[in-house]
């Protein structure tokens, strides 16, 4: 429901190749020129008319004439990737051919076209490269670059703001009863990973006006991200005021830990309302922010780092819930992680990564074969 | 033997947590104080003291007083996260809890330590955090953050030379016969998504003291890479060179592409010296280039993304060498690309992945399950 209501981004921008490692283009690529635009040599070696190389071999070797130019009876030395001579039409490796000065005994029978990369072989003029919706690798780049592509037109990064809420909450140096902000620096830290801009915005204190307030700053951002402030209890200034500004879709998820998280819209920007407690919160996010930011981004395939491994302990799930299991992964084996609360974040960074339960499992007994999916 | 003949960098540097994402820990991280440093409600809900609640139930409610502080008799209103009144030993939900006034009804009996979080729980004072060779994730700089550790000594990133040769090569627009230089920038774009920083130096002419003075101004950097110039023909230039300066490790390996590579020594420098042929530069540079960055970082585990699908045509390798075949991925299809020439770098355009297959191997069938690699 969240993702579908989100529009991908529609804004672009021109940038230069060098720059556009991970952007994804937003018009196709078509082929301007041939790559390469003339024959080359696909060997060292020398360059032959193929018919001259008749019946040579090891025993019979042919004597031709070392030029500079190719004909009938002349050959010319060539290097790989280097332009053949126009009346050649093969080329005899190096190691086939015996060289007495300017004569090039041949000791290998070289086919019309053999060893010659013809005009054209890697990319043809108009040839289709690239979609829109492809994200730029480095291989991608240098094909572009072989090209004389010199730029290229992307989407424009989303710009995901990040809210973190709460009284409790400090910058510095916590008294008794208070606590850190950690939970928007981690977003930012992952947003940025996951390709996006973001704006880490002041803790917004537990008060209605101060919470709309701040939504409402950030209706330009292709989405928010609160942290806290999401508990199904009595104190939920965030999703009310979401709802107030804009509509909920869903309070209350069947993810664990993350049950908290609401989804929605401020006005016409949507909005991921992450729980406070620290591991709850970046399950919410892997679960929601990271795809609705792929599809802003008009990524169109997303493959996660995972590595299969064998448990070596129970792992139990929420029953209902979709669980987040943290574990570790040793050699080949997976291990649970037995703090099990979604304040601990030192959890986190004991684990590795995440196995996911589905809600219609009962959790996985050890020796059974899982896939972890590794934290970014 | 090259990744063993590698030194890791020593050199340290410090840098505060919200610039560390994706750096090596060079010290060890111990806990500087307890985390949460105060006992803690793990629950919207009033502190009580548990014996009040004793027999309490939905039939039976308890009544006791709300007041500022919990004694015997007085409960207090407290939020996820927000500290414990002295007295108190459990918290009550607040779902449990039906509040008439300035009294609370308690309808749940509460277990001491029930819903409190201790001092501690998530890191005691003391506790390792991390150990050196730690890669920072977002979530392990939320810890360092939670536990008020401002900034980490990290192992200087790895400084990359890239030397492209052969006097083929044009940086701008290519006359006939002349090719634009890409191995260069695609091995600049993929060393700095594998963490180091790179060197892009002009391109070297196939001469030798040319190749001999680049190489030597670039003694300085952690790894040197070369691309071009290493077929095992005549004109061999740069291993030579490596050979003359330093040592030659190896020279011709048995991966398919990639034959060509040399993996030695200039001075003390490391230096993978990569063939010309884009595909076969390419290979080369994810066989050697990538662990040796990772070597030099002191990276101790790192995990490719990998995905696992269904052949939907034959693989062929090359016999006796380890064969990076290059394939496309089509929902849970592993389709092979064809185009197999090493020098056709739009088969790597073409492709999401290697499968890597080793040189005991002759090949996949259609059907068989395989691993694909990811390409960066």
């Amino acid at each position: 429901m969240f993702l579908n209501a989100i529009v991908p981004i529609e804004d672009t921008e021109v940038t230069p190749i060098r720059a556009a490692r991970g952007r994804v283009l937003a018009s196709q690529i078509i082929a301007p020129r041939d790559e390469p635009n003339y024959r080359r040599a696909a060997m060292d070696g020398y360059a032959v008319v193929a018919d001259d190389t008749l019946g040579a071999s090891e025993r019979s070797p042919v004597a031709l004439k070392i030029g500079d130019d190719v004909r009938r009876g002349v050959v010319s030395r060539v290097h790989t990737g280097s332009k053949m001579p126009d009346q050649a039409d093969a080329v005899v490796m190096v190691e086939d051919v015996e060289r007495l000065d300017d004569v090039a005994e041949i000791r290998a029978q070289a086919h019309p076209f053999e060893n010659v990369g013809l005009k054209g072989e890697d990319v043809g003029r108009g040839e289709l490269i690239f979609h829109p919706g492809h994200r730029l690798r480095p291989a991608d780049i240098g094909l572009l670059a072989a090209l004389e592509v010199p730029d290229v037109t992307v989407y424009r990064r989303p710009d995901v703001a990040i809210i973190p809420t709460g009284e409790e909450l400090v910058g510095g140096s916590p008294a008794e009863g208070e606590v850190v902000e950690t939970n928007g620096l981690m977003n930012a830290l992952l947003v940025e990973q996951w390709g996006a801009r973001y704006r880490y915005r002041n803790i917004v204190p537990d008060v209605r006006e101060l919470v709309e307030a701040a939504l409402l700053r950030d209706t330009d951002a292709d989405l928010i991200l609160t942290t806290g402030g999401t508990s199904v209890g009595i104190r939920d200034l965030v999703s009310e005021a979401v709802q107030k500004l804009g509509k909920v879709l869903v309070h209350g998820i069947a993810i664990s830990p993350g049950k908290p998280t609401a989804l929605g819209f401020v006005e016409d920007t949507p909005i991921a309302c992450l729980p406070g407690f620290p591991v709850a919160c970046l399950v919410a996010s892997y679960a929601f922010a990271k795809p609705a930011i792929n599809r802003l981004a008009h990524v169109e395939r997303e493959f996660e780092r995972t590595v299969t491994g064998t448990l070596a302990g129970k792992l139990t799930s929420k029953p209902g819930s979709r669980t987040y299991a943290r574990v570790a992964l040793r050699d080949e084996h997976v291990e649970p992680i037995m703090i099990s609360g979604s304040g601990i974040l030192s959890s986190m960074a004991k684990a590795d990564g995440f196995v996911i339960i589905p809600e219609n499992v009962e959790g996985y007994d050890e020796g059974q074969q899982v896939e972890v999916v590794l934290f970014d």
